[in-house]
């Protein structure tokens, strides 16, 4: 496999951008990205999005997006697998350009949800769940995490106000980040004081929607001079679960989090241990412990633990959701993955400012589609 | 990049299978391939389909997939750019294996459409198009093909009943496909008695939807034993054009299938004279013809002489549509360049029955989504 490389990395702030349309949201994230990276031609162009087709009546996303961004004619296609879209693409880039047939190319990840009404919302997300077998027992999306958290509550003696921490760090890392949707900190009374919206699934611990774009391109590692520090792609994983969260015989172990972690652990000859920032996955912040715990950075039921001790804080043994994560930086489904893609080169690049981690050398991104079902782990190195 | 090969194909019957679920029908395909394969793993797993998340309010088809066929755990993801779905999931395919991480790898197109009322697809399929710029002004997607075949019959001064020989063409040969929607011959007669549907698209123009699913295993080509004959890619290329027609300066001209038709029979080291079956993109009459030019079999204006002269018959220059093209075996639309490969796959191996091609060392398919916005070509190669 070839060595790939990121080579420049775009991203739009995430907000209610009534004023944007789908394309306009792409492009800006991919103009600026290709601007970032300095080239002004694509091969290939990788599109992760979830939702378009219900809440934008625009499938197709490919051709439009290289169609908008001037490379008209280039190879160009959607990846979708739900919440893990963006991370899919990226992986599908990376498989490309690895292969040897694609010398440079573009993912970018865009959603654009806040147009359309709440409810229409609420069942196109739903659609991460089986159709079939969830969903028309009227399950949505977050009563799958509240089915979860409220488990894990039940096995390990956890309250709902254990989670406080996580939250409370991402939005405290957000107040940095000039592209969160939510650069407010909070504190555990706001967190205790916030509506209910699932039992045990406060508004505190899920992440809110919005529109917004993140892209990178990737190139062949070899085709950047010799000697230049340059950020490679060390591990690439995916894994899928049941999509029907009851068809789990262990619902509160994520294997496919477990099992593209390791995969991606080997590729990158590295441990737990080496990695200085994880972008998780924390829609809920029930799905950021169970992530942290997959993947080797807390024992089974412990998580909330790792968060009380401030090991997830930026100075702590594992700084997650540095840029604020889903929870305060936002949750533009297929976009998600690209954004945690983008933070984590913004750290090994030095440039993540006040929320800065100081082992830099190795990242890793974590993004989850369904209840668990689709998950793509990336680990990230800089190379000097 | 590594060689890759098809080892394994199946395919549903394409029918109102009003009886199947869209999971059943990607199972029975996937899991037929497996067979022909004999594997019972694969390692990745990549699903063509363009309306899931419309007319089956489903998305997260790749960990749906993996979960049903027994492959849980398995990467996987959904590949979409509308009508051109199943080829592109092939190329993703292709270029996973290729890269050298994939050894095994699953491609299935699904595509479930008559339970949904027509409107309800009408909608769903004018999503290809541009939603901004052509949708909004209510042209369907039939109206952007009408739009293209009065321009050509102005341009080139050709009628409707000199369409006639690529409908008849396409019964002939499903005739004799048992996976055909429409296994009865027409002639001339009926296709001019044919219903107008968007002058001057008559129904014997167009291809009918329809339920069903279509499947291969890819390996790595250096997997299989030596000596022994094999399909393996030796050509896949695709490209995007302007998502709306009228950006197009010509209008008349593939630009997206000249390109890639192009790189492929470059990388397979061929010329268009070499290809001895090609499976094209006959959503309409019309898209066939300009893909015939577009691919250097024809003049431009002049693809109804070759379709009057016989040519495209099995036993013509260039056989096209030989197991009924998207005409009469029909056009599940994420599913349909997937029913492409596996009958070119058919006709390398000599499987064709009465329909087989003699020259069968090279076979081309071609699937076309959107007007012409995203086209994707592969040549496939028989080894011995």
């Amino acid at each position: 496999m070839r060595e790939v490389a990121v080579l420049g990395i775009g991203q739009t702030k995430i907000d209610e951008h009534w004023g944007k349309s789908l394309r306009e949201l792409a492009g800006e994230a991919a103009l600026a990205a290709m601007m970032d990276a300095q080239v002004d031609h694509v091969e290939s162009v990788y599109v992760g999005n979830m939702l378009s087709e219900v809440s934008n009546s625009q499938a197709h996303l490919g051709s439009m997006v290289a169609d908008w961004i001037g490379q008209r004619y280039t190879d160009a296609v959607k990846i979708e697998s739900a919440c893990s879209s963006g991370g899919a693409a990226f992986r599908a880039g990376y498989l490309a350009v690895a292969s040897g047939q694609v010398n440079v190319a573009l993912v970018v990840g865009v959603e654009k949800m806040t147009d359309s009404p709440g409810d229409e919302i609420t069942s196109g997300l739903a659609t991460a769940a089986d159709a079939d077998w969830e969903v028309d027992q009227g399950l949505s999306f977050v009563a799958l995490n509240a089915l979860i958290m409220k488990r894990y509550l039940y096995e390990y003696g956890w309250k709902g106000v254990d989670f406080a921490e996580f939250s409370i760090n991402a939005h405290a890392n957000a107040v940095h980040n000039p592209y969160a949707r939510f650069q407010s900190p909070i504190n555990e009374t706001i967190f205790l004081k916030s509506p209910m919206i699932c039992d045990p699934i406060n508004l505190m611990d899920a992440s809110p929607i919005g529109d917004g774009a993140a892209a990178v391109v990737l190139v062949r590692g070899d085709m950047l001079p010799a000697g230049i520090s340059k950020i490679v792609v060390a591990g690439s994983s995916a894994a899928t679960d049941t999509i029907a969260l009851h068809s789990r015989k262990v619902p509160l172990r994520l294997f496919a989090a477990e099992k593209s972690a390791n995969e991606a652990y080997q590729q990158a000859g590295i441990r737990p241990e080496d990695i200085g920032v994880f972008e998780y996955h924390d829609a809920f912040t029930i799905m950021g412990a169970l992530s942290l715990e997959a993947c080797g950075f807390a024992e089974p039921g412990s998580a909330p633990s790792l968060a009380k001790e401030g090991q997830i804080k930026i100075d702590g043994r594992i700084p997650v959701a540095t840029r604020g994560g889903l929870k305060a930086r936002g949750h533009p489904v297929g976009a998600t993955g690209m954004y945690q893609i983008v933070e984590v080169v913004q750290q090994l690049r030095g440039q993540a400012g006040e929320t800065q981690v100081t082992r830099n050398e190795f990242g890793m991104t974590q993004n989850i589609g369904g209840s668990g079902s689709n998950i793509v782990t990336h680990i990230l190195k800089r190379v000097n």
